[in-house]
């Protein structure tokens, strides 16, 4: 099937999803992970294939034994997997929430709900237990979608993909979940800008960039989380160190790590050297720019836009809170920051003019995670300011429509002067 | 200065302009507004200057008659401009609205709350008065704002320019609204993805499709308003007639205007025909398929993704509301499309099954539009399904940031067990 036929399929399908009532939404997802739960056999069995090909991989060279860890579908990971896709069944009716309600003029009666977006396209690399995941979230929200996964993960990718499809039956067609294969594939999908409304790119930096480069669709995500800790004067320097500490090492590799350490100029000597000390003592390579590699005995050099995503870190002294904004705003990729203080007009400035998805007081920049925010599943992290911003749940994959219901309103009579608007919220 | 320096500006200022204390940005509005009204010499001197140009152009034939129409400041256009300012000043704060509220665990707070997007960039075609009203309503929602406008209205741009950019100070700077003339100026503002947020196009279907075709920026709008109405079996005649006929030929020129009749095939020998003889004796020129043509003793041939933006509309028989549905997701634009029926199932099952940003029963197309439904003042009406989905008001200029208050609270701690989260919502 060529790819404009599987978005086709999938948009037309993906409005069947709509048109069932709520009940049998619910019904059918849980009917997907009760699938998913009885044949893990054949599963884990396309997944082995996998794992056997990564490992002589790794062995070979070729392929990083980081990417190859992704890989296994544990008994663990079946089991978060199946009770994954049961919460998201379980979570509040997504469609056809009431927004706004206007009354526009005698019997005219105006109404904004929510609805679906209609085709999403998720690229996903190797691990493959993200696969369950996200359609469970676009069946939830009754989007048409199609899924590229990795070639590492082909056999693992196949079997859950047709013992998904499989479970949707009698309610949608199997064209709801499209499972896309080949590298060409890609390109012709980013071309589709017709018929695919959104673009989920689940993976590196660089896969999101070149995704980003390379289509007319919108793109929901973040390519760079390049997050600040700001040590300022007024910081409790015991908890300097441990928020710094928490947001550097928890999970370097995450997106929500800190990568940059910024300290107060009059915190220098105080909880901004207690907070360098403990980097340096929980193993954190430290690179700042002259003044305080100087400061504080570090390496200079440092490029302020490295996302390290490893256990090192840039250190720079600024100027109080504007120095502190001033900086994120020029080297930042408006993820998330954290300021470090006792002062509430400091951390309330920074709070309100700090120009991020995401911005902390005395807390670490980990939380910015949609299971720690409490969304339920997340589907993903976005950078961008237009739809949505920061940790996105199941609203990311809404959007609205508007009903209208009169008899036989024209706006001529409005003209005529028949009527007039009255404009009355009910909402 | 050239298109990036403005860009940087008009960012910068933006985040000046969102520091504000709202009461503060109120005031600004208002000053804006009183200086329209009090420097309207220097407006009017400046318009005649556009007007002049125009009317001899268009005796030459390298203007059409309609864009120099649009051209003049009236006075009764000075005095709505005025008042939408002031209205817009007087509308209730959009920045820092909480959405969300949740506590995480004890003593960790997050909330979600609305923020300005960032740097807007408009680009509107000859109307002169749609400057003031746009640049007002980046100023209530905190952005930054280029703007860039049609040749023929070059003089009258640059004074309202001025008028507004002096009335800014001494709180903003002036590059937080930046003109930008000459079309080279565009291709780079295009470019820019890195700095303008969201890109506006206020003009033809033509202009806007180059825009979506030539930026990565997101565009907020719509190329088409291929809007259809649906005469069901159980219509009333008198009122689909009247719907008709008022969704064809009170502004044929709008996006809202109906492009389509369709007939349900029940309804061909009554209220379809009914709406079929109305529309023609309001002088609007039908074209149907074969069936309809034969049917009516109209011309065939149609084109259904027409958007004749004049007296002509296509017909088009089909099958009941799954007839319509199919017919308007295949030729439509998903801009607005009605059904007339007294069956309350029928309307039922359009108003939820049709996949457009507007969907309405027994009330005409015409309604699509901001200010009658109630949102104030309008950005525009967005076809698209990402962030903003039908009539634009000021919400359609706002993102959201997220914020958490914590007391050193780090992630790392929760992995210990020492807290759970607990995630209560407050809001």
């Amino acid at each position: 099937m060529d790819s404009r036929t599987a978005a086709l399929e999938a948009r037309a399908a993906g409005r069947a999803l709509h048109r069932l009532p709520s009940a049998r939404r619910v019904a059918l997802l849980h009917r997907v992970a009760d699938s998913l739960d009885a044949r893990r056999d054949e599963l884990r069995a396309a997944n082995a294939l996998d794992v056997a090909a990564a490992t002589e991989r790794v062995s070979a060279g070729t392929l990083t034994a980081a990417l190859a860890a992704r890989l296994p579908l544990t008994d663990a990971k079946l089991d978060a997997l199946v009770a994954g896709v049961h919460a998201i069944a379980r979570q509040p009716e997504p469609l056809g929430r009431r927004l706004r309600e206007t009354e526009l003029g005698d019997g005219l009666q105006l109404e904004q709900i929510t609805a679906p977006i209609g085709v999403l396209l998720v690229i996903f690399e190797s691990r493959p237990d993200a696969l369950p995941q996200i359609a469970a979230l676009a069946l939830r929200s009754g989007n048409g979608l199609l899924l590229k996964g990795g070639r590492e993960a082909a056999h693992s990718n196949q079997a859950l993909h047709r013992v998904l499809t499989e479970a949707l039956a009698p309610d949608v067609p199997a064209g709801a979940v499209g499972l896309i294969e080949g590298r060409a594939a890609v390109a012709e999908l980013l071309a589709l800008d017709d018929v695919i409304d959104l673009v989920i790119p689940r993976g590196s930096g660089a896969m999101v960039r070149h995704i980003q480069e390379n289509t007319r669709i919108p793109v929901l995500g973040h390519a760079e989380g390049v997050c600040h800790v700001f040590v300022h004067a007024a910081a409790d320097p015991a908890m300097a160190a441990a928020i710094a500490v928490d947001a550097k090492t928890d999970y370097p590799a995450a997106c929500n790590a800190m990568e940059t350490l910024l300290i107060d100029r009059a915190a220098a000597d105080g909880a901004g050297r207690r907070a360098v000390q403990a980097l340096l003592a929980a193993g954190v390579a430290l690179r700042g720019d002259a003044e305080s590699a100087a400061l504080f005995g570090i390496p200079d050099g440092a490029n302020f836009r490295t996302e390290y995503g490893d256990l090192a870190a840039s250190v720079a002294v600024v100027d109080g809170v504007q120095g502190a904004l001033d900086h994120a705003h020029r080297f930042g990729s408006g993820h998330t920051e954290a300021i470090v203080t006792e002062d509430a007009d400091a951390a309330g400035a920074f709070l309100d003019q700090m120009d991020s998805a995401c911005v902390f007081h005395n807390a670490s920049t980990r939380f910015a995670d949609g299971f720690r925010f409490g969304l339920g599943a997340e589907v993903g992290i976005s950078t961008g300011r237009i739809h949505a911003r920061g940790p996105v749940g199941v609203e990311g994959l809404l959007t609205t429509r508007w009903r209208l219901r009169g008899s036989g309103h024209t706006v001529s009579a409005v003209s005529r002067g028949e009527w007039e608007f009255s404009w009355k919220d009910r909402s």
